[in-house]
Parts: structure tokens; C-alpha cells; sequence
């Protein structure tokens, strides 16, 4: 093969890590840099230059890379930018595929990091094969990315799969980051669950480890710790959290019937204790068609490489 | 043209409709038969062949028909199979594109009626261009058909779309045909409107000239008629309508990015005392990015034909 490698990036708001990765999903080599330290684009477009630079001279020369893929937040498929995210230094709308293009004269795919989690799944991960699936992410935030007839969904402006923010809770949900309320994101994010467990412990007067915290420090990984010792209210943290999240898995299925949904991302590290929730809720409400059939996993993707695969998946089809 | 024409078919629970259809989208000619009468799916084959034949010899023979498009409940285009549709005579699974092949001579596609009518609406509709929209069908029930770059979205079995069992009351909702609470067809459909009528005229001691029709007689259709004469009962029932399937519309949104959302049925004919709330629901559920951007509209298809054309434009793409 003329050129056997792509490089696959994840930019996140704190670092961006990158990799040269094989057609067999190799990440042969691998560095990162600062994301917020830049408050100017081409300068964290030169450091990028940089540090990428040694990692495509080690790979034999810019001739053996196919394309660079990159998953970051807002980024749009279609254009190549990355617009309006509230989490980058940069604000407004950023033509970074254009930049990176120009400045390493390697074409440059670019979509929102959901989007490259779930190309990493469907090419690399439990979803191989597969052509109708749903990836969910767990993280700060909840996103998703759509696959149908085995391409992401990306809609008429680059933005479909925003399911983090489909309604969960119609009456008096939370206030969201967007501005809505009820959103799924402010119940299973890991922030969602911080909420619910100050929530539960606010409302009951049941023992809990997780009453030697103060209440605005807990963390998602303190009520998991607290659930792995048997802490009851810790466990029903997990539970409210699954079943709000299995609620609206069964509605996504009504909407694409995918073959299978992975969850990705921080929370699912707590396993059983989410993933029967989510499970037996999404079953509840399935319509009877469906109930039985969808798969449900956690994704496989190495959690160091996930992110650097799912970009670098990207950059195949360019 | 070899083959200037195709035939369209809409299959109901009590008639079925048929036409010859030409490229531009003029039914040529139509007729129907009754289907609730046929406890034979082979009889009612038969019968549609004696009627159907008619139409194809005045179109110059079977030759100058490209194919056979059906919309049929609970039709699967992958399988060509109508699999256990409730308002059918036939039970189980009746494999009926390959029974109309087998005795027409001519290829069949199947597929649900609001797939059906989604490609209608693409091909001769308010949708012409578009590649990203949702068309919603308003009718006993709620149904939907979904286009993601230009073609139908069947999922991994063939049966995605079904919005009208997408969760739009999660606590306390209304019992559905299927099984479910709160679906969103057990609202927004004709029979979920004069639900709505029950209980809110069960619910306040308001005048309304609903009051002169025994509660449980009153349909969607008396409803309307009370708005247009300006009874503010009858505009509620249409408000609460329009709120719960608007915010519903700004789920779908959010799943798949569509350029526009099409009303299609019954409900359709109230016009702005419909569409009013429905806007301002959706609008007032939509991320940022997506407000005032959304085109939603009604079907321009003919009433009398919307079938036919809807179910014809699957017969050209065989």
C-alpha cells in the first residue's frame, strides 16, 4: 500500500493527542500537546506542526500518510469547522480542516468527537461489521453518533446526533448548559450524576459514605467507589442515572432501529451497576418489535487509543 | 421512455387505492378495492389483479410498467413482507411483494405507508430537493417517515421510523395500542385529540358547544369544527396538541439535523390552529443552532392521491 498510515487527533479543551495509526488500528506512535494554553489558532496549529512532524518523519515522510482525521467539540463535517465551541480558547467559527490542510499538505477530515467515537467503534470496535448502530458518550457532556447504512449521520447542516440534548425529563427538568431543560445530558453526564447524588442525599436522610463528602465536591468516581463498597444510595444514584438513560435509548431505537447502542466513556467504567438500568429501562419502553434485539455494549476501543482510532477512522475515507 | 409509467398502491385497513402514475406525477388513472373483506390475502391478490389489469391494458400493457410501489401498515422493505399489522385481515407474516410479483409479472417494492409517503413527498412534494427531512402523518395513529441523505431510513430490520412511539409524556402518559404510556401517537392522533377533548372538558366547567356532543362521540373532526367557530375549549385542545407533538419535533431535530418536517393527514386540514403551537413548541425546544432554521410545513400532496404518488415513487426506484 502507497500509504498504509493515517494520523487520527482528539482535541479536547485541556490537551490534544495525536497518533499515526494502521489499517489494522495500530497506534504506532503517539504524542500531545496543550489545547487551551493557545489563545491564537495558527500558533497551536504550528505546535501541532511540530510535535506531529517527528511522529510522520518516524512513520517514513508525509508520502506514506493518507489524510490527518480529527474529532473535536462543534466540529462540522461538512465545512471543516470548528464553530462556536464553548470549551476551545478559539471563538467563533475556525476553518481548522482548511488550516491543518494548508499547513501540513495532507488532507484533513474533521467532525465532532461522538461522530469520530462512533467511526472508531463501527471500524475498529464492537460495532465492526455493523451497520446500523448508535454510539453514546459518557463524558463532561453527552453525545452520540449515528450510524445508518453504515455512514455517520451528519444531516443538513453537519450537526444531527445532538442526542445528549433530547428531553429526558419534561417536567421541571434541569437547566441544561444550552439553555433547555430536561436535557439528557444534565442526568447521565458525569456533572448529571454529581447532580443526582446531591439531589438523592438532599432528599433522604439515609446513611451514605457519600455523606462524608461535601456535597458540592462529589464526583461520578465518588458515587462509583461508594456503589462498589454497597452503598445503598450510591446505588440508587446508578440506577435513577440508567433509568433515565435506558427512557430515552428506547425513543432512538423508535427513530433508526440501530442493530446495536454502545455506550463510551468515563461512567461506563461503572458496569453492571449502570448497564442493568440502562438495559431494563430501554427494554420497558421499547415497542414490543424491538424488545429482546438490541444489543447494548460498552464500547471496545482501548480507552487511551479510542479517541485517536475513532479520528483516525476518518481519515480512510478521505 | 420504455417504461413511462408505475403503479402506485395504498393499502388500508377497509380500501385499498391504486393508480398509474407517469414520470411527472399525474395519476393516469385509479381505482380501489376493498380490503377488510378479503380474510384470503390469495382472493385479495386476485381481485386487485381482475381491477388492476383494467388500469394496466388502457396504460398500453404490463410492459410500460416499471414496477409496483406499495404502502401497506407494518410493510417491511427490506423483506417485502406485511408482518403482523393489527388493522389487517391477514395475521403473521404475509410475504406480499413477492405475491404480487409472482401474479403481476411486474417487480413490487413494499414499504410502511409513511416511508411511503415521505418519498412522495421527496419526489413530487414540498420536499423536492431536499435529501434531510422528517415527514409526520397525522392520522388514526401517528406515524413517520424519515430521509437522511435521500433515501428512507429503514434501520438494521426495516422498521425504523416510528416516531408515534417515541415517549412525549414520560410521567402519567396515556396508555397506547401498543402497550406503552405516553406515546406520542396516543396525542396527536385523530383519536388522541378527541382524548384530549374528554379530559379537558372533563377537567374545567368552561362553555364550549363540544358540550352538546356525548363526550365519547366527539372526534378530532368536531374539535376542529368548534376552533373555527371560535370555541376556546376547542382552540386549547388544539394548543395542548400542537405543544406536546412540537416538542417532540425538537427531539427529532436534534437526532437527525433535517432541513424541514412535513405534516401530513387529517389533522393537517386545521391549519394554522395546528401548526401555530406546534412551531412555537418546537422552536422553544430546539438547541440555538437550530432555531428559526427548521422549515416546517404541510404536505402539498394532494389529498385524493397523496397515497398513490407516495407509494408510486418507491415503484421507480426498482
Amino acid at each position: 500500500m502507497e500509504k498504509p498510515y493515517v494520523i487520527g487527533m482528539d482535541m479536547g479543551g485541556t490537551n490534544t493527542v495525536f497518533g499515526v495509526v494502521d489499517s489494522r488500528g495500530n497506534v504506532v506512535s503517539k504524542s500531545a500537546i496543550k489545547t487551551g494554553t493557545h489563545t491564537d489558532v495558527n500558533l497551536y496549529v504550528q505546535d501541532l506542526f511540530d510535535e506531529m512532524s517527528k511522529l510522520i518523519h518516524s512513520a517514513g515522510g508525509s508520502d506514506k500518510i493518507k489524510g490527518i482525521g480529527v474529532g473535536a467539540p462543534n466540529g462540522n463535517y461538512y465545512t471543516g469547522n470548528i464553530e462556536f465551541a464553548p470549551n476551545l480558547p478559539w471563538k467563533g467559527v475556525i476553518p481548522f480542516a482548511k488550516l491543518m490542510t494548508e499547513k501540513f499538505g495532507i488532507p484533513t477530515a474533521l467532525t465532532n468527537d461522538a461522530n469520530a467515537a462512533a467511526v472508531g467503534e463501527m471500524t475498529y470496535g464492537g460495532a465492526r461489521g455493523m451497520k446500523n448502530f448508535i454510539m453514546i458518550t459518557l463524558g463532561t457532556g453527552v453525545g452520540s453518533g449515528i450510524i445508518i447504512d453504515g455512514r455517520v449521520v451528519y444531516g443538513h447542516d453537519g450537526f444531527a446526533g445532538e442526542l445528549g440534548h433530547t428531553c429526558a425529563v419534561r417536567e421541571n427538568g434541569r437547566l441544561c448548559g444550552c439553555g433547555k431543560h430536561g436535557c439528557l445530558e444534565t442526568y447521565c453526564s458525569a456533572t448529571g450524576v454529581a447532580r443526582s447524588a446531591r439531589e438523592i442525599l438532599g432528599s433522604t436522610t439515609k446513611d451514605s459514605s457519600l455523606r462524608n463528602i461535601p456535597v458540592d465536591s462529589i464526583t461520578s468516581k465518588d458515587v462509583f467507589d461508594a456503589a462498589m463498597e454497597g452503598d445503598d444510595v450510591a446505588k440508587e444514584i446508578f440506577q435513577f442515572t440508567g433509568k433515565i438513560l435506558g427512557q430515552s435509548l428506547a425513543d432512538f431505537v423508535a427513530f433508526s432501529a440501530p442493530e446495536a447502542i454502545a455506550i463510551f466513556g468515563g461512567l461506563s467504567k461503572s458496569g453492571d451497576l449502570i448497564m442493568n438500568p440502562i438495559r431494563e429501562h430501554m427494554e420497558a419502553n421499547l415497542l414490543p418489535l424491538w424488545r429482546g434485539k438490541v444489543k447494548l455494549f460498552f464500547s471496545e476501543l482501548k480507552e487511551a487509543d479510542a479517541a485517536i482510532l475513532g479520528a483516525s477512522a476518518l481519515a480512510w475515507e478521505l
